[in-house]
């Protein structure tokens, strides 16, 4: 019987090796038409991936690996816990590598996990990661799934947020509370989450004719020190009306700087973050957050996974996921103060 | 030779050999004389526990691991980073076991690390710890340093923080900024911790003359409903005009309820809470804390256990370490409003 391979699927639908590949990884970058196309002979022909056949080859470790940017952070944290109920609804452990915003440590990790000791992996990448050829070259070897913090770009399986219409949502409601001005707080520029919600802003602006100005958006991916400068320096010179935060970190540092410059939130300026932080609430005041449905994306990227880990055939139903976020309005950019 | 082990060196000191156990410990129960003639002897006689030689034994892992209760909390978050600066120091690596504060995930944990996968472990306890069979196991196999969240009883290193003292001079600035009337909210009563925070609570009221009302001492190691419930109730029916939390997670729960019965802080109620929370300066009020030095714990437990895993004699000058917590005045607890 002749094997049936990425190699052979692309002969006999003319399609290049690589459209094949990308295909059967839900890609974005190949047409649903053409995914469909080759779904359909990739069943027909009764197709399983390498990745998947290698394995389960070996003995099961009944162990699951997390790794993650962040320890201190309520979306990780939630997230975290989510994938651990899984888990443990499946008999299996989950093993926890934060990498602390590192990508060496990202890599380290990654590699580790090369020899088969867990079963699979769930990653949400690194703010350094820009390079990618640890997660493929573990994604051959173990299922994979990637959540939040992703790439378009890897054929791997994804659980993301909205982050786009988020962005866009946030903006508006600043918009419709008087902001014409709204500086954006930029972070994590090199993952798909950070460009979406860019997009999302500039987007919301444009619809509502607002000008564009690049002065009102500030790289946050440097030092807090740098970005602490600039905010303090923008809000000064530039005389924003409205902030929009897109990681909750920023947040803390724009009413510290507010304070220090004695700016009174909501009044002189009115700040959205997205954050999933439980105290939000208690702040002075309120904070208005955007909340990631952070328990269920952790949920979610571990239901696919063991669906990559348990099933023999590779699964032709699993598609990237997208989840909702929610705008929960409070006083930081309330209209009455 | 005679061999040199525990059973001799009682023999020859005429003391029983579960001292003996104790005073190589550093344990409070067992005089400072009684523990200075055993640790002379045992120098003298060149002893070397069992514990320490049987890790010395195997090959290293070159991994260290944590089994701590709260992934989502800030003093462990900054804890573990202190932990994983002094692993990265020595080329070791760090795994994390978040418990949830379950018990039996805890035991399960320690099991797993029988087997010799890692060369040394720090433990902070989980809420539902009262038996202490798998510490005691691990401790024979594997060096061992608990933190934070301890037991005085268990004869193995600790690094904790003078939780007593914390309590009493937060009780104290209570009553300074006059309350007569504190409301203590009580948790972890299994841990040391909790013990020493509710022994400097209750000695700082006898100092000031102040009555002790076992109404004014909530069980908060309940489920946050009941614990919410009573609380309601007690600020209803009691009036008391201070209020002391022995853990972060409380501090939410204090603030929540007192908005809902309308209650002004710091005006009609005063409030002081044990916490590592970066936001906690934000809220509304800025929340008094009682602040301990996490990243300074995490690096401390740590070095004990550098100690004892590199060293192959025991070493007579590891003690038990005792840290010292800050309280932070904010308006929370402020006389001015």
């Amino acid at each position: 019987m002749r094997s049936v391979n990425i190699k052979s699927l692309a002969k006999e639908l003319d399609l290049a090796i690589s459209t094949v590949s990308k295909a059967l990884r839900d890609s974005h970058e190949v047409k649903e038409e053409t995914k469909k196309r080759v779904w359909d002979l990739a069943k027909k022909r009764n197709y399983q991936p390498n990745a998947f056949a290698a394995g389960l080859r070996g003995q099961k470790s009944n162990t699951i690996a997390v790794i993650f940017p962040e320890l201190a952070n309520s979306f990780f944290s939630l997230a975290i816990k989510g994938i651990e109920e899984v888990a443990k609804e499946n008999n299996y452990h989950v093993l926890i590598y934060p990498t602390h915003e590192c990508n060496k440590q990202e890599i380290a990790f990654a590699n580790r996990l090369l020899d088969g000791r867990v079963d699979g992996v769930m990653i949400s990448l690194s703010r350094g990661t820009t390079k990618y050829d640890h997660l493929t070259t573990l994604n051959q070897r173990v299922p994979m799934v990637l959540f939040d913090r992703t790439i378009d770009e890897l054929d791997i399986l994804k659980v993301t947020t909205n982050d786009y219409e988020s962005a866009f949502i946030a903006t508006e409601h600043l918009i419709n509370n008087g902001c014409r001005k709204i500086l954006y707080l930029e972070a994590l520029k090199f993952t798909s989450a950070g460009k979406r919600r860019l997009q999302g802003y500039l987007e919301a602006l444009k619809r509502f004719n607002l000008a564009y100005d690049k002065n009102l958006i500030i790289d946050c991916d440097k030092s807090e020190r740098v970005t602490r400068f600039e905010l303090k320096k923008v809000l000064s010179t530039s005389k924003p009306e409205g902030i929009l935060s897109s990681i909750e970190s920023l947040a803390t540092q724009c009413y510290d700087v507010c304070e220090e410059l004695n700016m009174m939130i909501p009044r002189d300026i009115k700040i959205v973050s997205f954050s999933n932080l439980e105290t939000a609430r208690l702040w002075s005041p309120a904070l208005t957050a955007i909340k990631q449905p952070a328990l269920d994306i952790g949920k979610e990227a571990a239901n696919i996974l063991f669906q990559l880990i348990n099933k023999k055939q590779f699964d032709f139903e699993l598609k990237n996921k997208v989840l909702n976020s929610t705008l929960i309005p409070r006083g930081s950019s309330s209209q009455v103060y």
